[in-house]
């Protein structure tokens, strides 16, 4: 994805090769501050306390952190504690599991002093894979896009799309961004409708800093308006990420993604989820058994941003607030899924 | 309602009988301030200045700007200048005009030393007027709650509502939140859901204040959230209010009602509206005809509450941002209409 009209990676080796580049996620859009991590302290440190964010992102850092271990100190017990340490930062993230077992099997075998330079390249290797996969979800997407285009062509395509599923939670493309970056850049006009995506505003703050740093059309909108505009004939698809889809297609999503969903069963608008096939969880039969998470109200109840004076926290309710996560769309309100092998109706 | 555990209305008669006391709403809920208005120039600005909203509770304010401008000169000159100056504060404003014509009516055909003791009668009269209609509301919400209770007798009653449709929008009791406060009352157990009702947070501000004020268990949630609650039965009914409804049952009301509505459709989840008579609009034969505001993007980017050091405001996104006001729920999706008269399943 581009920033100032160079295209960047969201994660990205220094020209040393030994230490990376991210950004730090909590300042934007407000300010674009690019971080160097050194060490894997300070890569466990980026994860822990979200300088960077989203399951894909966060397993390439960690893996970068794992060959940075190396590079110090590439012995069995450093390897092992490397491990632990980044591990610890998400243990309950399936995503960054598997990029430290990869990186372990691909290092453990060595000997030690072979082991920093394996890392490096595999860590690597595991970025152009993720890289890889979004760009292949985008093309599938893509082949919707002009699709719908086609058959309206006079005029930009609206998409609306809620929460973040780009290049700021993945190393590059995104998953339901990936079909608008790739439309962009082969000039197919297309227009985005931002949910805001409260409690935590990753739609005015994160899609739309992707899409303006891109230079994608786009409004934010309050996350009550997508019904409205589908009424209106002016949404032609939506398109949303996933945390979870269970065996049956059911989505977990950021919560308000089942609201969109109804609207646009209900005024005959495609409604798509783009994912990689190893969000699919065939374990879980059903959205019914999937427990969703309920942070902290003050997610809700406190909002902070740019004041006249500098970064503030005001308080937007005086109430009790309730903040729970994500929700379930049922399958049968779902079009399509948008995945790396192709645009399936149903997962089977 | 309940204030400090005193009952209040929005518009009170000061002990003068000569001026009225309102509640500086853009302070809510962070700074309970009654404001004393003097003059028909003060009403006018605080229905200018939006110190106090709500169609009717706008329409009484008027009517007793219109009393005081008699008070200070009961000619026909002066009667003629207060109904032009309290008017041109919201010109489309329909209770407001309605209330000034009646205001005129009753004073116009007297002797000028009769003017504004009749005005401040009709202003009360009409105050009474609105507080009996908003009880009757209320009243036959309280039997839908009842009924619905004796279903689930063991625990509370959930309610959902959007925006604020209460006291603070009428002279007392409000529409959809009128049922909720006789309940109360009563001591049937209830809890409201309270949509935050972005980009203005009507929800999480003034209902909030409001059912908190009344001593109602409620807890504020994102818009995002409705869909969830109801797809986990943790929602027995939603009841919201009515900018205007259609000759066909059409609902215009705060943007993001048509998706509860489609929620509560799929779960099952009785919808109704509360509203007068009067917000029935037999002229327009269907909510596609009806004008949708479109209010600043301001409303939407920048945010205004309580931070450390006082009141600030903060940018909610460096995007650009689209801000329309209202949306249409059709009314196949309204389970009934909560009216002074009684409830209705159709608008004939």
């Amino acid at each position: 994805m581009k920033l100032d009209g160079i295209h960047r990676r969201s994660i990205e080796p220094t020209s040393s090769g030994k230490t990376v580049r991210i950004l730090d996620q909590r300042l934007l859009p407000w300010e674009t501050r690019w971080v160097e991590l050194t060490t894997a302290a300070d890569a466990a440190r980026a994860i822990t306390e979200m300088w960077t964010r989203g399951a894909p992102l966060l397993a390439m850092t960690a893996a970068y952190g794992f060959a940075m271990a190396l590079r110090d100190d590439p012995s069995d017990a450093a390897l092992a504690r490397a491990y632990d340490l980044l591990l610890a930062t998400r243990p309950t993230a399936i995503n960054l599991r598997w990029a430290l077992d990869e990186m372990r099997t691909a290092t453990i075998s060595l000997p030690p002093a072979e082991r920093a330079r394996a890392a490096y390249t595999r860590a690597a290797a595991l970025c152009d894979e993720d890289v890889a996969l979004n760009r292949a979800i985008g093309g599938h997407g893509l082949d919707l896009l002009r699709a719908l285009h086609a058959r309206a062509p006079g005029r930009p395509l609206n998409i609306l799309t809620h929460c973040n599923a780009g290049w700021l939670a993945t190393v590059d493309y995104g998953t339901a961004l990936a079909p608008l970056y790739l439309a962009q850049d082969e000039g197919l006009p297309i227009h985005v409708w931002v949910d805001e995506t409260r409690p935590r505003n990753q739609g005015a703050l994160l899609t739309a800093f992707e899409l303006a740093g891109h230079g994608v059309p786009h409004m934010v909108i309050a996350d009550n308006v997508g019904g409205l505009l589908m009424r209106r004939g002016e949404v032609d698809l939506v398109i949303v990420g996933a945390d979870r889809v269970t065996a049956n297609g059911d989505v977990c999503n950021k919560i308000g993604t089942y609201l969109k969903a109804l609207a646009a069963a209900d005024n005959g608008v495609p409604f798509y989820v783009a994912l990689p096939y190893t969000t699919i969880d065939r374990a879980m039969p059903d959205g019914n058994s999937i427990p969703i998470e309920e942070r902290s109200p003050d997610e809700l109840a406190l909002l902070t941003g740019p004041a006249a004076d500098g970064i503030e926290t005001v308080r937007v309710t005086a109430s009790p607030a309730y903040n729970p996560a994500f929700d379930v769309t049922p399958a049968r309100l779902v079009t399509g899924y948008i995945t790396e092998k192709g645009v399936i109706a149903a997962i089977a």
